[in-house]
């Protein structure tokens, strides 16, 4: 069924005539396409469900493209970028190709579909600039970090359920809730997943998002819980490249502070809640396969 | 008229919630609205006709803020880009959120009008491109040209004149051809001035076309005319900032070949062919104030 998006995908970059626009679509890497899986699982296989999944696809290649200019990211699920191989020009205007490819092929769907996602795009390219605002200094608050990841990532997998749901005469709000959920809790796993997952490169942490200016869940967890020396000393991390004992100091304290366990916990909890709105074993598995990652 | 429209972009970016996004926005130069202007002359003012007006300009914005980005350019109608004040990263973000939020308010407009727009947007970031493409080194096509030079200036112009069409009733398809041959024609125009027209800081022409890797239409048809040995004279001179000398060459051989004349001719043609396709006075000045500048 992937495969039949992947090809409806590279049909619509065919069909705009141009051998570099298809090109440059070719090297870039398929992903996981969990937002296409997940609109046909919810609608099932119609030549209707696969444009809708073809074109939210499309949506979020063209947002990783952006991304990873913005992020100067010169590598996306271990190959290289097509910013860092192309540059920063090409990136931009491919992703300003499938963008606009999508928004034309999403004209040919419902008003109703078509606004949802218009909408989300528009939410989530407000997201990418949140997380730039957020990434200038430390930024403690955790409804502000909620805000953004729901923008930046949840609001394209909310708006992929709803669709879906749309499509196929489901309880629309229900799923939307699903898919919000799903994607927060996504975001909050991947997160932690900075802080606690072996690299293969490094045998450890890779620490990035911090280093980045990225405030993460833990880091705001841990904010709360240290006392103000602590504060002082984390806040003195921030954007920095860590020595070793500054890398030990950090986990130790995260260690103590249960900041990990905690932002799994809320992870769980909007898990948890989307499969209660939702009464469906197969998107169960999805939340519990995605949650029950290795930390 | 197109004060209305000023508010009203600004009201759909203000809509969105975000401060700094607003704050981005009201730093744009708001540029001629010549969109906007062709959209409420064939339409005339109703909500729907400001609406469509608005939605354009904001694409058009769009489509500057990432053009700059990729020419690296540092002025817009003589004041500073956004992305040379606020950096590339917020151009590119500002540009998504101008695109995105256009493409929502699309679609309240009709499904023709949807396709329409968002079909010369796909075009567009094709358009751009190809001017990428086409810049890297001599092209001596003028098809190659006229077809960029379509994509990346005329499309947005055709369809803002064809939508009007469509939004009062009017024959589309004359509207379409008098907004595609407006829109080419401008853009060569737009390339010669280049070539002939003092700047106030150089009290010369610029020639930055060519040093940035255009070669526009009076360039085409120079080579066209110059002999072997003058053709590899002018491929010497392709990128390359000139000395006093070369400047003088090759605005001499454009006076013996008449190069610019042709290309003046062309754009005559092509305004030309524009009036006769719709009979409206307010249109035929708009081609010939637009033609008729001083070269």
């Amino acid at each position: 069924m992937v495969e039949r998006v992947d090809a409806l995908m590279r049909s619509y970059v065919e069909e705009l005539g141009d051998s570099t626009a298809l090109t440059l679509f070719d090297r870039l890497p398929h992903g996981k396409r969990l937002r296409a899986k997940l609109v046909l699982k919810i609608a099932r296989e119609s030549k209707e469900a696969l444009k809708l999944a073809s074109i939210i696809e499309l949506i979020h290649a063209a947002s990783l493209l952006h991304d990873d200019v913005i992020d100067d990211a010169m590598s996306r699920r271990g190959v290289d970028s097509i910013n860092a191989i192309y540059g920063n020009k090409s990136a931009i205007m491919l992703g300003d190709i499938l963008y606009s490819k999508a928004f034309f092929e999403l004209t040919t769907l419902s008003d109703e579909i078509a606004k949802t996602i218009s909408n989300a795009v528009t939410m989530l390219s407000i997201g990418e600039l949140l997380d730039v605002e957020l990434s200038k200094e430390f930024n403690p608050d955790p409804r502000l970090y909620m805000d953004m990841i729901y923008k930046k990532t949840a609001v394209l997998i909310e708006a992929s359920a709803k669709s879906a749901a749309l499509l196929s005469s489901k309880d629309s709000e229900a799923f939307a809730l699903y898919g919000k959920n799903l994607g927060i809790a996504f975001q909050i796993v991947d997160d932690i997943l900075d802080i606690t997952s072996d690299t293969k490169t490094l045998g450890k942490p890779a620490l990035n998002d911090f280093k980045e200016g990225k405030s993460t869940l833990p880091y705001i967890y841990l904010y709360e819980w240290l006392d103000s020396s602590g504060k002082s000393q984390l806040l003195n991390l921030y954007k920095k490249a860590l020595n070793e004992d500054e890398r030990r100091w950090l986990l130790e304290k995260m260690r103590e502070s249960a900041a990990i366990e905690r932002a799994i916990q809320k992870a769980k909890a909007l898990g948890n809640e989307a499969i209660n709105a939702v009464d469906d074993p197969s998107l169960k598995s999805i939340i519990s396969d995605m949650i029950d990652r290795e930390f």
